[in-house]
């Protein structure tokens, strides 16, 4: 793909799409080191936009930030049975260092549930230390083998809260209070609407007693897991000894939660919003808010043009929004549009001689639609096009989420829905709960088990029965092709 | 060292004291693998403080942050001579991943010149893309045999600065402006000063052309180097062939520099500005920068000093202060002054019933003297305080620092100075530049040439002889035994 080719568009080729819109707005790059990426200063500026966000509501929930080591001794992760059948087929490690064979190998974290309870086994001592309420920003590496740019990589970036609690209503309530902050996230910044709920057994994070997650809808119908909470149990306490004196003077040992995302959220940004042309950032999220371009043919307009444009490029990033003043000479406007477009920037304000006469500027929104806005209401202006912006792209995306959902499935309608390239979307449908039906549906249809969605999700009446089996159901199941 | 037993004093072992300051305020923690800390929430809090300044200071010299990959093709750190040489006997390897021996072993990142100037070698096609201005905020390993919290380990937080310029005036210029940066930094955020100037070839980063540094002085008279700019000539452009078109059309090698600092500076806070008690926070990074305590010995004095000390935490926080509110039930206000001095809060601000009456609080400054501020003026007289405290430390620092420097030092000057535990302190004199001199100095005295100094801070008139064999001084050199 190069600018003059344009991208792939999304129905010949979802994903060719995807990696040319990732290319074209230069958010990542391949590297030397096998599924390892580049994240570029585009993308990367996403993900500080991101960690800047989650952070803030992860702080206000009480939570505290810290650093645990890269490495993991070998036998450290073979503490908890379940995790460690679960990771260490996927893990890289460390044998040698300072020019030695190392006495036992270190494992590069591909998660640090077991590092981290070895640190709180010191901590805490009395229900005096409970909760402990603690997030980490970290790299993690996990061997895949086929990759995809911030959907997938060997090295990837996230942030892992890990809390222990006194009991299990507490450590319950923590991984369903994550979970909404994930939700509200995904859906008030990211506006990428998503279905939350727990995931069954076969899918549930190695070590957990339960996982929830939230799930997005992506534009070619298949599922992205967007987020991970985690009631842990006692699992990992018992393996790593966490324990506490009660205030009766008892012995207990503390509940675990641990709760993720990661850069995948950057490839969910770009799967929920990008066309054609490429990515579209919503605006609470974009790097760049607003492109302001003056447009001029002779050096006279030149002189009434420019100084309006600095002038309201100033005046927006005074009243804080992110903004760019593109008065690059020898290049015409169209291929200024077009690179900012690829950059997917929400917003572009056109300022040409007619616009200065009438005191005004023309505002292009990436989305479609263009509409003056006065210069004496430009900051008020903006920011009601902005919000209007990012308000319409998560109503956008629960549409065609909408569209492609489809509740009270038969055996026969979720085979035909998961068929072929195209075929997708959520299937709501009765789940008998046994791991059979769950395996038999995967196979045949390619679909997992995305969530036993919560109640707000959940379609009435009830399901009655086994969507596979017949049998009388459990409660309901979303189904989908996911990444 | 527990709470009850305090902690070593400075005079009686430094390095133990340094260990238990750190330990009382809970900045870090030894972790199960030989050489990694745990960063603790306390001391994190610290690095994020940090981490923002310095963020803004890169971002307002027009530098971008990206994230390149944790691992690097061990081929790839031999294509510049010098710098594997240096780098090579510290490093971590990974040989197996997924459960496979790799067939080329990665390298955990010692530092990432290779693996990003790989990247530039894509990203830069003309004169037009130069310069280019990028940072990354990363974890980094070397295998150190003998490791220190903060000041030396495996694993350590930092970040590095990697450009590329169009040629060798413009690579000196920024190698230069970052070390200003740094200097910024240290001095008007962590109340540290320092001396700045050049390294000696046998001091300077493998690979580079020549390295810039921060010196400061511990209360050990130890030198710490606490950060460092390398103009790294075209030694990396030529190795990664990272090569630009000029305007006039022909192919020329870019220049390159680099910098970092790193979780070591919180070592030098501690190192700088802590007492017998602890640490001590200069104001502009500390986390919790006032803590209000309310003092009361019945429920009537409780009622009326708890919404007192309320309403006056409330109105710091709303001035955009980091307060906290120590309203512990069951806990004497000594203890709990003695748990915040011991994490390093600047000011401590008593409420008790007597100042209710005077409608005051009683502001007790963490280096000692106490006074009253008046109610009505609150913000007004907390934020004076903590600004004249944050001068006051800046001040103290340097007048330490001046009053263990020695200018023109003869030779037994220079090995009397060195001599013993306590010995040490800044020495300057002349020296030849002979990497002979250089040596034997190091071997008689363990102190090494810390800078060649910048101009502002030789000595006038300039030493006409070297210190050491009494030849023709080539220039001025500090010397000090360094951490």
């Amino acid at each position: 793909m190069s600018q003059e080719q344009g991208i792939t568009p999304r129905a010949q080729d979802f994903s060719a799409w995807y990696n040319d819109a990732v290319m074209r707005a230069e958010l990542a790059d391949y590297s030397v080191v096998r599924g390892c990426m580049v994240i570029r200063p585009n993308g990367y500026a996403i993900w500080e936009l991101m960690q800047g966000a989650l952070d803030r509501m992860f702080k206000d929930t009480g939570h505290r930030n810290a650093y645990f080591p890269l490495f993991i001794p070998q036998s450290f992760l073979a503490k908890e049975a379940e995790h460690v059948e679960g990771f260490a087929p996927e893990v890289a490690v460390v044998t040698h260092a300072g020019g030695k064979e190392l006495e036992e190998p270190l494992v590069v974290r591909p998660t640090s549930e077991t590092i981290i309870y070895a640190s709180f086994a010191k901590w805490i001592q009395s229900y005096r230390d409970l909760p402990l309420l603690i997030n980490q920003w970290a790299n993690i590496v996990r061997w895949e083998l086929r990759t995809r740019l911030f959907l997938r990589t060997t090295e990837f970036l996230w942030q892992e809260g890990h809390t222990a609690h006194a009991d299990e209503a507490d450590a319950e309530r923590e991984a369903r209070l994550m979970l909404g902050v994930y939700r509200r996230f995904a859906e008030e910044w990211m506006a990428m609407p998503v279905i939350t709920g727990a995931k069954t057994d076969s899918e549930k994070f190695a070590g957990a007693l339960r996982t929830y997650a939230i799930e997005a809808l992506m534009q070619d119908n298949r599922a992205l897991q967007a987020g991970t909470t985690h009631n842990l149990g006692q699992n990992f306490a018992r393996a790593f000894g966490v324990q506490y004196q009660t205030a009766a003077g008892g012995l207990e040992y503390v509940w675990n939660t641990s709760w993720g995302v990661s850069t995948r959220l950057i490839g969910g940004l770009v799967m929920t919003h990008g066309d054609d042309v490429g990515i579209v950032c919503p605006p609470r999220l974009a790097p760049t808010q607003v492109v302001v371009v003056p447009i001029w043919k002779s050096d006279t307009e030149r002189a009434a043009v420019l100084p309006a444009a600095e002038g309201a490029a100033r005046d927006l990033k005074a009243a804080g929004l992110r903004v760019e003043l593109d008065a690059r000479e020898g290049m015409k406007p169209g291929a200024k549009y077009y690179e900012w477009e690829g950059r997917g920037v929400p917003l572009r304000l056109e300022i040409g001689p007619r616009d200065v006469a009438r005191a005004q500027v023309f505002a292009a929104r990436r989305t479609g639609g263009k509409a003056p806005i006065p210069l004496a209401g430009l900051v008020a202006g903006v920011q009601a096009a902005l919000d209007e912006l990012q308000r319409s792209l998560l109503e956008a995306a629960r549409q065609r989420r909408e569209a492609n959902s489809r509740r009270g499935v038969t055996r026969a309608e979720l085979v035909e829905l998961m068929s072929g390239e195209g075929g997708g979307g959520f299937a709501y449908g009765g789940f008998c709960g046994s791991a059979a039906c769950e395996a038999a549906i995967k196979e045949a249809t390619r679909a997992t088990v995305r969530v036993l969605p919560d109640e707000e999700f959940r379609s009435s009446p009830a399901p009655a029965t086994c969507v596979w089996c017949g049998a009388p159901a459990a409660g309901e199941a979303v189904w989908a092709k996911a990444y």
